[in-house]
């Protein structure tokens, strides 16, 4: 049989890593795929470099993309340029030239997927981005294709190996944020601009699509609540250890009574689950479900080989299946594109004030008589239970020889938009002394 | 579009999870699949117990499982009736009635799969078996589908929940194997004959399968080393939990320069991996792969739903996939089958005196000068090097006074075969009184 003929758009870190593996397993991968998988162009502005990995191995190099578009001879355009420009004139083109579409591009599929999910389904060809989320993980796969069966109530990933990096580092070593972020740009764990990183833009970005093939959305990524990790402190890393709790940046997604809770934040999470133990720059992903219960998918989120490991394991895919009905085989948000529900009608995601979690809130506070008790009457009266108290010795001689302390509370479940009113009459007190701390607490049973 | 007619052989426990399932999340299967997923036929010989299960849902029940190979409407027979008899016999009739079949059917398809997938490759219809190994955990999905890039070092994974539920008791509570599997016969963690679990059977079954996925050769139970749990002491436990490690139920696949390895037994792994910190009756599954390094897979590991949600993707993956091309759609092994490397040949189940790990030697030696001395250095003569020795204080009085020790080894890697040489010659040392004790260790790193 012929072999499936491969466009790679950009020849950097991902693009170099797949035409490495490719040639390294040629002979895996064509027992597997049952034709060899066989990169015949490579479109990247830098010829020279990119002769330089290619070597003499036939592939043509050519440094406009539209070229590789235009060749009839190309089967499949595996798209690595990235970020929602030129990358998503490129995908739309290819696809309107017939080609199936492979994509590590997270940040395009999240805000952009509808349009070229639709595209694709228009033209009969498969746009695959098993590589867009978890890296090397096949949780795309295993939430669009393993888990059929089930109806998913959430999912709850840590995936951004950079911020878990140094959430890591920050736990392990007690350092603050801004020392550890400059230790993880040295080690190559975070770039020189980390900005989408540790705000949490890319976890949102991969959570968003987790979210459409979890529950048959459209990609909705301008609603989901984005909260970084840069305001984080090292003393509240400390508390929750002391409370039997990790810090980890969770992306998570819930099925709710009247919607979807879409939201990346910084989030306690028991030490005893499995997720909290997942250290360094790895990623995993639990996924709860009706029928198998919780499962959990973990492994390398980023690099080369990682991510080409999942560019691939699409292209085998597409060797294997492209010949199957387009109108029935594997849909790419795991619904079928006919049946996903109306975003703002059926199934829409919640505005932040209607998500349900726990919290653990650090107060500074006086450390006077009654103090406790104001607080707690506050949350008791807007329906909030708290679920454990840990109140510190008082640390701390302000002006006039006052003592201060640290109030931690952790409560269950409730109502956030409950929660923001509670917290705006605590903080009014004229004995809490400093801005409350406020971290959201996901139990993951 | 017409529904896929599904034919259940056996209502069991997970036959009628399946049916539930089905029912259940009926909609959903359907949004995904593209078509409903419709159970028309059931054959149970408990006829009145499967109407009750059955209800009014249409599905026709029948005693004879032949009437549901032979009916024309019929696209897909689910096997649920285990074991290697009429199992078998049914599935090469489905198979060769031109039906898709799913199967939970580990024992079958280890002992028989080569007879089996062969006669489906013939007749191009699908054979898939997600649910026979770790339950609802996609790892075969994963290992076939989404790691295809990949070259499989080794496969490692807690592939039998009632051995692990019963090492997790018997270290949570310090008890012996014994009480322990008494406690999980009452609770529903081990069968009334829990042989083929206690003795590694099962364990075997699964990664007998893997094995064969993850290496592209035929399924070779007949050669794997299966070695159960049942003369595990608590003893080991606990000291294994001194130096750092669990003692955990592996099944082991690995590729070696001369062949690949394919064993179950008891294992020491460190403490601080991830797949040591399952507990309980989950499953979990490590896979290290050139390209993509480590992932792990976790969940439920059996159960009427849990299993359910492997069948049932199967069934999804059916109705996407059937049409696609049967010469290159994903074969049951990963590798097409037309390439499976000859079993004998050119990549043989290794012998366990050519495998390579790591031990932990627990030796019951007369507390006098010189013995830790003798011991090592039959050890060193074999070229055996030693990693770790922890030595008790003397604990017992034996006969005429002496005093007697537990001298604990941790050794480096080392081929079996000259292990076993060196640990003849240390049992025969008159200070060694009693049996010794060797339990694989696996670094999984």
């Amino acid at each position: 049989m012929k072999p499936l003929k491969v466009g790679l758009l950009g020849l950097g870190t991902v693009g170099g890593g797949t035409f490495t593996v490719l040639h390294r397993n040629a002979e895996e991968i064509r027992r597997r795929a049952g034709r060899s998988i066989e990169v015949a162009m490579v479109a990247d502005l830098d010829v020279d470099k990119a002769k330089q990995l290619v070597g003499d191995t036939g592939a043509r190099i050519v440094p406009d993309a539209r070229e590789v578009i235009a060749n009839p001879e190309i089967d499949v355009v595996v798209e690595l340029i990235g970020g929602y420009g030129i990358a998503k004139t490129l995908v739309l083109e290819a696809i309107a030239a017939g080609k199936h579409v492979v994509t590590a591009n997270k940040a395009l599929l999240a805000v952009h997927g509808t349009e070229i999910f639709k595209a694709a389904a228009d033209k009969g060809v498969i746009v695959a981005f098993e590589a867009a989320v978890a890296g090397g993980i096949p949780i795309i796969k295993a939430l669009r294709e393993g888990l059929t069966a089930n109806q998913i109530q959430w999912v709850a990933g840590i995936i951004n190996g950079t911020t878990n990096f140094i959430l890591s580092e920050m736990r392990d070593k007690g350092l603050d944020f801004d020392v550890v972020l400059k230790e993880a740009q040295r080690l190559g764990y975070a770039e020189a601009d980390p900005t989408f990183d540790i705000e949490g833009v890319d976890a949102a970005h991969k959570v968003t699509l987790m979210s459409a093939i979890a529950f048959g959305i459209p990609v909705q990524f301008d609603k989901a609540y984005v909260e970084g990790i840069t305001k984080l402190s090292s003393v509240d890393i400390t508390y929750a250890e002391q409370l039997g709790y990790r810090i980890k940046l969770l992306g998570i997604t819930k099925r709710a009574d009247k919607g979807v809770e879409l939201r990346v934040h910084p989030s306690l999470v028991p030490a005893k689950r499995l997720i909290a133990n997942v250290e360094g720059a790895m990623n995993a992903v639990v996924v709860q479900a009706d029928a198998v219960g919780a499962t959990l998918y973990y492994g390398k989120g980023a690099g080369a080989e990682p991510t080409a490991s999942a560019v691939i394991a699409d292209l085998v895919d597409i060797a294997r299946l492209h010949d199957a009905d387009p109108q029935h085989r594997v849909p790419p948000l795991a619904f079928q594109t006919s049946t996903l529900r109306d975003a703002g009608q059926e199934l829409p995601v919640l505005p932040m004030s209607d998500i349900v979690t726990s919290y653990y809130l650090r107060i500074r506070v006086a450390d006077e008589a009654g103090v406790l008790a104001k607080i707690t009457g506050l949350l008791a009266g807007a329906g909030i239970s708290i679920d454990a108290v840990l109140q510190r010795e008082a640390d701390e001689v302000g002006g006039e020889g006052s003592l201060q302390t640290d109030l931690i509370i952790l409560t269950h479940d409730t109502r956030e938009g409950d929660m923001d009113k509670a917290l705006a009459e605590i903080q009014g007190l004229p004995t809490v002394l400093a801005p409350i701390t406020r971290i959201r607490k996901e139990e993951l049973n």
